[in-house]
């Protein structure tokens, strides 16, 4: 970031202009809480999209891949409740027609609409019930709906993500507004998690697509809560010109300060996401430095990541190294066990594969008992790095996950 | 197993001919609880072994695969409370020691004792405990101490694991005895897990090595409780000849019915492993058929196996299908999901990719509530097949990891 050049300011989504958003109880969830959103733009804008890397891929990540050939978005519709996952050719023509339903009103095409779906895999969507939703939300529409928007894609979220950042650029006010969801099954590359992001700058769509490609790599595809990875997430940014600007180009400053932008929003609503984490109560980042190359240090960071050993001594406010270290050694990168060094937020425990004894220990049992901090792996190999955010396995991530459905 | 011609007996490891075993206190761990074991051939034998696949090898399992070049075999030492790992060349050192004050209590060379540790990672062993442990334990060496020497290596296990059986093969009677320690970081390939085999069997090292190996692959190799493989996992094979077989020969008759006890024995320890897992509730068995290759079935498998959302809804009896689904697709094999089909003990709930609706459901709902059944994934692309047995993840399994070490 380069010197944080933005601000902060309320309204989640619908703080650029000419965004609208409303979140209402379609019946979707048994629970009278919402489970319908939508985004509109006052007009059509373009769009770029990052999609989950599973195989097994929603019917409406399907569909808003065809979509996004186009370039062009209008409005976003999300249920949750249900992930129309699995749901074979049933499943797709549902989601088409929750974009049709959406476009007819707003008199757009169908292909301008890009949907969402999250909650259970395997059944399909009460399509009777959105087929009441969808004229009802659309009167719903206002201003002030982010928030209302953001609370209706949450699935066991405990708390609404949102956020929304402007500056000038170039003269122009330009804002970025994000919301998302996901608390369970996230992991990169992209987990049960849907991010929806929103500006007034004028931008071509593959610039677009690669400055939220660029935003989405070092944030919601470096945080790992359980090393699943879901059939739905979802990351679109639409982006509808009303801020006026010259078109934002390749290599330009004004891109530049643009992308600080948005990667600040899709940073903090990652960070948002670990927080929430299903029954989280720590948020490790997991440096690995001094690797032979980058994907020797992120194989390093996932393998310890998502270790349940090392997840569950992190719950238990446990300096358990050695379960780290054992995580290191089945990473499958060759490492040389002799040449690593650990430390917990600076403070070294392991030199040259060995700890270093019960004076070190005692200084990171303190490090330990923070909600937030740093572990860092020297590999001592080489000269690349990466890092993961991670969090520690509760029991409350077990209740969570025994009785979702139930 | 070819009609098991073969029964259960008593004695664990101490069953077969001229084998001596002790567990004692020593004073590793803190409870005075057993926490040393000793197994003694009383005389020379062939040994066997297999070790973790961790780049993090405790210092135990570095002087084992030393001492197993020579293939001759007489006692095995094993400490618990302390894993003797990440203790750099003192912690060599001290393996060597253990090693040295048993040879010279038997009268045997160093390099014919064997030596393991489990428990934590990092710390030194208590040397001055262990030194005064080895005469004593040796003083309490007896045929009937098998149970003693199995309850010795426990950590956090709950239950004793041992078994024995005997076979009439070719006119002697052959029996093979073992013992094994394990219920956190089991994964394949070779996860916190002791197992020692012993067998008055006569056998050469090399044939006994590729008995042990068959053995070994379908049992201890494919289960997973957590997905963790540890710094000290080994198995061990002691073979004395007191049952004055002819040697067992590569192809014989013979050593197939041989193949058959060693299979049993480690078969047995596996899954007697896996039901004491750390708070495990339930033990599946993953089948994965028509894959395109035997690596792209076992991939799938231990995905699926090593899924926290799956486990938690193995724990929560939750029949969610959906999960095992997320899990194939992101294997990182190129399955085909319309090709997908997925069975509970034989019950079909997904065929082509879909989910097959709610009186499939009410009927799966009934398996979920079992505590050993399999599931079946069929990936109808090829003819090749693997399995893995799978635990659930439980608050007990937070509980027990969160608070290992305090």
């Amino acid at each position: 970031m380069t010197g944080r050049s933005f601000k902060n300011i309320r309204g989640g989504i619908t703080a650029p202009q000419g965004f609208l958003a409303a979140g209402i109880h379609a019946g979707i969830k048994k629970q009278a809480v919402p489970d319908l959103a939508l985004v509109v733009s006052t007009g059509e804008g373009s769009i770029a999209g990052v999609f989950t890397t599973n195989r097994v891929t929603a019917a409406p990540v399907v569909l808003d891949r065809l979509h996004l050939r186009g370039g062009i978005g209008r409005a976003i519709v999300v249920n949750s409740g249900n992930a129309n996952a699995c749901t074979g050719a049933r499943g797709l023509a549902d989601a088409k027609e929750m974009a049709r339903l959406v476009a007819e009103h707003l008199g757009t095409t169908t292909n301008h609409v890009f949907v969402g779906s999250t909650g259970v895999i395997g059944q399909s969507l009460p399509m009777a019930r959105i087929r009441q939703g969808i004229p009802a939300i659309i009167k719903r529409l206002r201003r002030s709906g982010g928030r209302d928007a953001a609370r209706a894609i949450m699935t066991t979220d405990l708390t609404v993500k949102e956020i929304a950042v402007t500056a000038r650029i170039a003269g122009h006010r330009i804002t970025v507004g994000g919301m998302a969801k996901g608390s369970g099954m996230i992991h990169p590359d992209m987990a049960t998690m849907l991010a929806y992001l929103t500006t007034d700058a004028a931008i071509a769509p593959p610039t677009l697509q690669r400055a939220l490609a660029a935003a989405v790599a070092p944030s919601f595809n470096s945080i790992s809560v359980d090393g699943d990875t879901s059939t739905n997430d979802t990351v679109l940014c639409l982006a509808n010109g009303l801020a006026e600007n010259p078109r934002l180009k390749t290599g330009s400053r004004e891109l530049a300060a643009f992308q600080e932008l948005l990667s600040h929003v899709c940073h903090s609503l990652a960070m948002q996401i670990c927080r929430d984490g299903e029954g989280v109560t720590k948020v490790v980042r997991l440096l690995v430095t001094r690797a032979r190359t980058q994907a020797e240090a992120k194989q390093v960071a996932k393998t310890i990541a998502t270790s349940s050993l090392v997840k569950t001594a992190l719950f238990g406010e446990d300096a358990n190294w050695g379960r780290i270290m054992a995580a290191i050694g089945r990473s499958g990168v060759p490492i040389a066990p002799q040449k690593i060094g650990l430390a917990f937020e600076g403070i070294p425990i392991v030199r040259n594969g060995v700890g270093l004894g019960p004076s070190a220990e005692r200084r990171i049992d303190r490090v330990v008992r923070r909600k937030e901090f740093t572990i860092t792996v020297d590999l001592g190999q080489g000269s690349h790095r990466a890092w993961l955010w991670t969090t520690d396995l509760s029991y409350d991530y077990v209740k969570i996950n025994a009785s979702y459905r139930s």
